[in-house]
């Protein structure tokens, strides 16, 4: 999408080892309009789906998850990484590797609001190794839904997670592909 | 707003001890649709207060303000409990006491986006005691940033948050209000 590839050649910074620093617009400073462009661009591409529910994970998922379950007119569930005391005893939990913390993290949804059935559109902001989304995948099989589609704001092609994810046959997109982040560029790919 | 409130009435849940169980619609799962009403609702009120960023906490403060930075055409900043690894190594931190966790969490804002000057709408799911509140204009100043207004959806008037924050001679609005949960009950100022 021309509007985000645009914004991260302008302001993305690679800080090495695969890591695209896009904190000015999506990670720790949010451009709501750019979120708006992007989650009406997943709403767009993932319409003919009949999905029930969004999933993400907390904390960077939740503004592009918000914004295209706002076109679709559907309810939006984060992961959680902390158990809070709201959340009943009963919960289903995962755990999946987080690349910016170097370490496993736990991720959690209360089964109050994943149910039996349901069709699930997975929303993240990085499609990289697809740890992440593979998480919010099991968790959404522990619960009896099943996911119908999985979108991402940034693909880093080169860390393999489309094809982790391939295997699930359901439609993957992303709204900007990184092909190659090697001695400080940012190389898209040319789509 | 009486959008929020009936919400409220019909699925939020009295959990004791002030807390307020509303992971149905903005703590866990997420109602887009009424967030956006919600974020239309703090842009008309803060409309004349010429703000331009959002301040808010993460987690459960991105919503509402991405919807009302969405609604007022400026970004939002939500402040971190965990410093990432794409942040700089001077940073504004503060310690903030967290009601449903029982302890102190840190909040911590990047200098690259709170800047000297800012004009800062701070907005944020519950004003309790007023603590995550204080400590997000805390942040604030510490940029050289002023606070020209504080939002909440809604308001537990009974932990007495608006007290603490009067001194600071900004407006003040939730969009909800309750005067009182004792003995199981959720009562609404009449307004």
């Amino acid at each position: 999408m021309k509007e985000l590839r645009e914004r991260i050649e302008r302001e993305g910074k690679n800080l090495g080892n695969g890591i695209l620093k896009v904190d000015s617009f999506i990670n720790h400073q949010v451009d709501p309009l750019l979120m708006d462009i992007c989650g009406r661009e997943f709403a767009r591409r993932f319409a003919h789906l009949g999905a029930t529910k969004v999933l993400t994970a907390e904390i960077s998922g939740i503004a592009p998850a918000l914004t295209t379950a706002l076109h679709l007119g559907i309810p939006v569930v984060y992961a959680r990484k902390h158990k809070p005391i709201t959340m009943p005893d009963q919960v289903y939990l995962t755990l999946a590797p987080s690349h910016t913390k170097g370490r496993m993290v736990e991720l959690i949804v209360s089964p109050e609001y994943l149910a039996n059935g349901e069709r699930v559109l997975i929303i993240d902001d990085f499609l990289a190794t697809g740890a992440t989304i593979l998480g919010l995948v099991r968790l959404a099989e522990a619960a009896g839904s099943s996911v119908v589609g999985i979108g991402a704001l940034i693909e880093k092609s080169f860390e393999g997670g489309r094809k982790a994810l391939e295997p699930l046959g359901v439609p993957i997109e992303s709204l900007v592909c990184i092909t190659n982040m090697d001695h400080g560029q940012i190389v898209f790919a040319d789509r």
